[in-house]
């Protein structure tokens, strides 16, 4: 018997896929409770595609996407779209880049026709390419390179995944973002910004019909390119030893821990294993209610914040961490210590009926309370169709969850093998 | 006032080099003291060059040269060389592969035929190929995959060289070999295996008009190839944090503690940086009489053997290693805080004039010693002209070594930097 409601996520009409004649997917999502609409265009290019000595063009190439068409020249498209009261916004990931804009729903038409016309018509000129480059290298120096955090955080990703293009930061190296310029871009443009390359994402108070229309009178006017990417990215070789990467910098106000596992992803795994994960991940990390709180925070007072994450919705094998911030006068070592003999007990202790219930319900609500949120829900069917999963895999996976059983998670905890990780040590340089 | 002789390398007469039409480089090496040719070819493609995803194929095509051309089968190369009384090997490196044969002089323009016919000739089929992937594939369980000190010694290369192809090891990494067959070498060998890749190195009691003569009828026949490769690698980002690896294993009978550093190679270091690594190199750790020997070993006996050694000869940034095998009853921690102070001790008592000069003068002899290995000597441009260096600078070699101060080896110390370094730490799993 379950204690939680196992129906797919529900609703008002089917969420429904298509895919026009030039390859490109288009996925409706109903939602009738207001009279907006959002639109995503999601590509399946992210920084783990970005050519050998090229990263960050992925990333470079979402800034570029804002400078304009022959059609319409720079700034039009975002000037529209706040003369119409809606919102825009883009971000880029490791696996797929995607551009989106909510509006008032009788508006779907003009955003199709704008997002569609900037696919193939990108004027990109030095006179813009390169000043935007300054502005990305600007946004690495603030972001990375003036942050021990965020140093410590590349060093980590870079040992963890030393070989798979994902210990390579989004925003790209500085001295190969230095190396992009307007040849490279439009190289890039070419080959990755295609129909056959992308998924289209509608979801608000639309019709299928009428939004297969508006998509075939814009999108559908593109050719097929005929060269649709093929995903092939050089994978993690097994490696031994106990990787510990430490920095020491006088910026840091508070130190902390943290240890990253290379685990599988949801479309890695073998059936049930990342949601045993996630699940795993609830119980341990899942807030103040979390196993790792209850222990380290409350109980032992080792720690002043505990934590951890699943990073399930990537291409390729991805990474699990978990994280502590020792309390006054515990060293990094012990609170290192301290985690690990938790994890031990928790193994030990195994996992009883009400506390697993407790976690799934959890999850599950998540993904439906994201059924509120029209972006998010829009971003949850994207993200997995980008990644290589199909609508019904999403509606599904709250009966995955709901499947996951004791000795599943209890068995996840395998994933958390040492040999598979890179532990970080980030402390105040007192000698600075 | 130098205490070394500084003339450059002498040989019998001039070392000449000329480049044929197809683009094909020669170096002739005279050297008449008997009657024998060393014959190599040189191809400037070595593991870092491995197409993304197919660590190992540089390596694997060197297995597969031996395979035999539609001229001359499988094993008639080798049986010629047998037979003429002659020695042959082959070696693949980080930076280039190699061929080569030393035999009586007289059979050098066979030795040329055979070379050069396998320079375009080979015959790949799925029933050679696949065998000696097998081969390959055992190579690498055995050398590497059953020894924790070689497992250790992939981590720390790959965690040094995160994002630099330095960090793959030759041989390649297992899943990739697995997945190379006949059309990844039929491509790599097309691509690569050029005259206009390829450096032809004789040395022996030759005469330049001859050999020149037997390369125009040989190597000459071929044609260049028009794409002749680049070499466009990524290179090492700034990565801030103090890198540790750990292994423990049941078949570790000798703890042992290393450190690797990223430092400028003889390709990328500006003017005498390369040369004043390696006179601090000697100095440290030219033996029984290095610094780190006498202090660690004899002194403070808490080590009982100690180490390094730095790889001036690549094209790209490289790596410079120290190492330390505690002595009964030193932890690693000790030892390794035990090299850091010695180190700084050096820094601290500088270096004195007559260290110095025996350091150099040793440096120099054992390039003037190479010229009585007609191989070595082979080797040592041939290694020098696939890295991209010229005859010259390695004949002015010496003059550089002699050329270098107390100033400047101490200031190299700065490339003893632990941000740009990663400690390894081999144990003994006495739980196992």
């Amino acid at each position: 018997m379950s204690g939680v409601d196992h129906d797919p996520l529900s609703f008002g009409a089917p969420v429904s896929h298509h895919v026009l004649e030039n390859g490109l997917e288009v996925v409706i999502i109903p939602d009738h409770r207001s009279p907006v609409a959002t639109h995503m265009v999601w590509y399946r290019n992210g920084s783990a595609d970005d050519p050998q000595g090229q990263s960050g063009i992925a990333h470079f190439l979402e800034h570029l996407m804002f400078k304009g068409t022959e059609k319409h020249p720079q700034g039009a498209f975002s000037d529209l779209v706040t003369e119409l009261g809606g919102e825009e916004n883009a971000f880029t990931s490791m696996d797929y880049t995607a551009y989106y804009q909510r509006v008032a729903k009788e508006h779907l038409g003009r955003m199709m026709e704008l997002e569609s016309d900037r696919m193939q018509g990108l004027v990109l000129e030095d006179a813009v390419v390169l000043p935007e480059r300054d502005v990305v290298l600007e946004e690495r120096r603030m972001r990375t390179d003036s942050d021990p955090a965020a140093q410590l955080g590349e060093s980590l990703a870079a040992a963890l995944f030393a070989h798979h293009p994902y210990g390579t930061p989004i925003i790209g190296w500085m001295h190969e973002i230095e190396g992009l310029g307007r040849e490279e871009a439009l190289a890039y443009y070419r080959r990755f910004y295609t129909p056959d390359n992308a998924i289209l994402v509608v979801a608000g108070d639309v019709e299928v019909e009428e939004v297969l229309a508006l998509a075939q009178q814009t999108y559908g006017q593109i050719k097929a390119s005929g060269h649709k990417p093929v995903r092939k990215r050089p994978q993690e070789p097994v490696l031994r030893g106990q990787k510990r990467i430490t920095l020491a910098d006088a910026k840091v106000e508070q130190p902390s821990w943290q240890r990253s596992y290379l685990v599988p992803s949801l479309r890695t795994a073998e059936k049930g294993v990342s949601e045993a994960i996630e699940v795993l991940m609830q119980v341990l990390a899942g807030g103040q209610s979390g196993y790792l709180h209850r222990k380290l925070v409350v109980e032992q007072q080792k720690a002043v914040a505990v934590g951890g994450w699943y990073h399930a919705t990537t291409c390729d094998q991805t990474r699990l961490l978990v994280y502590a911030v020792p309390s006054e006068g515990v060293s990094l070592e012990a609170i290192e210590k301290a985690m690990e003999d938790t994890l031990a007990d928790f193994a030990r202790e195994g996992l009883d009926d009400k506390t697993l219930t407790r976690a799934k319900t959890r999850l599950i609500a998540d993904a439906f309370y994201a059924q509120d949120s029209q972006t998010a829900m829009a971003r949850m069917f994207g993200s997995a169709l980008a990644i290589g999963a199909q609508v019904q895999e999403v509606l599904d996976w709250p009966a995955a969850i709901d499947a996951v059983t004791a000795e599943q998670v209890l068995a996840a905890l395998k994933w958390l093998d040492h040999s598979k990780s890179v532990s970080g040590f980030l402390l105040k340089d007192e000698a600075a």
